[in-house]
């Protein structure tokens, strides 16, 4: 049995985000991404070909939806839909520790 | 924007577990699972049609896959790749505390 352990954040030294694919099928893709302090580039917007169903499980991340025009804090636990082509943005992450989500892409 | 919470766990007063679709397309079903003690009846193994790709994120969980023949322990963050007709099991949950599972089943 292959076990993984979403919460081990490895010090990489590494400046980026991390993303790892954790599973994947035709029509699904299940990613973790942690994020320290990273936020989308001004004026940039996720215009996505799949939905995408996200949760953050560790940290705070403050997300932004085109549509609606204001900046919604996420904590461990948020979880929202987000249909495909709905365009959005990451506006921050938490600097005090790494924030992580769980990322669900699918068709 | 629609946002739900992974951790709000109403106390309904049910018995049994508490099953949550968060999310479904045509190939993909993103489920929450409350345990609160349960386990797969003796003898019992689910065989499934879909992958299931799972991961305990509160309590712990027994986790028995037929063909290894041990049960594995999962705590929080612990999650795993069950391949479609791979025969498993819920051996047991925590009785202490609820044990929350998100289940992705997809093709």
């Amino acid at each position: 049995m292959k076990i993984g352990h979403l919460f081990d954040v490895s010090p990489s030294g590494a400046d980026g985000e991390l993303f790892d694919e954790l599973a994947a099928g035709d029509h699904v893709r299940i990613e973790r991404i942690v994020s320290t302090g990273q936020s989308s580039p001004p004026g940039f917007w996720y215009d996505q070909e799949s939905h995408e169903w996200v949760i953050v499980l560790r940290g705070r991340a403050g997300l932004e939806l085109e549509d609606e025009g204001e900046v919604v804090e996420l904590g461990p636990g948020d979880h929202l839909d987000i249909p495909a082509h709905r365009k959005h943005r990451v506006a921050w992450t938490s600097t005090d520790e790494p924030t992580i989500w769980l990322a669900v892409h699918y068709r």
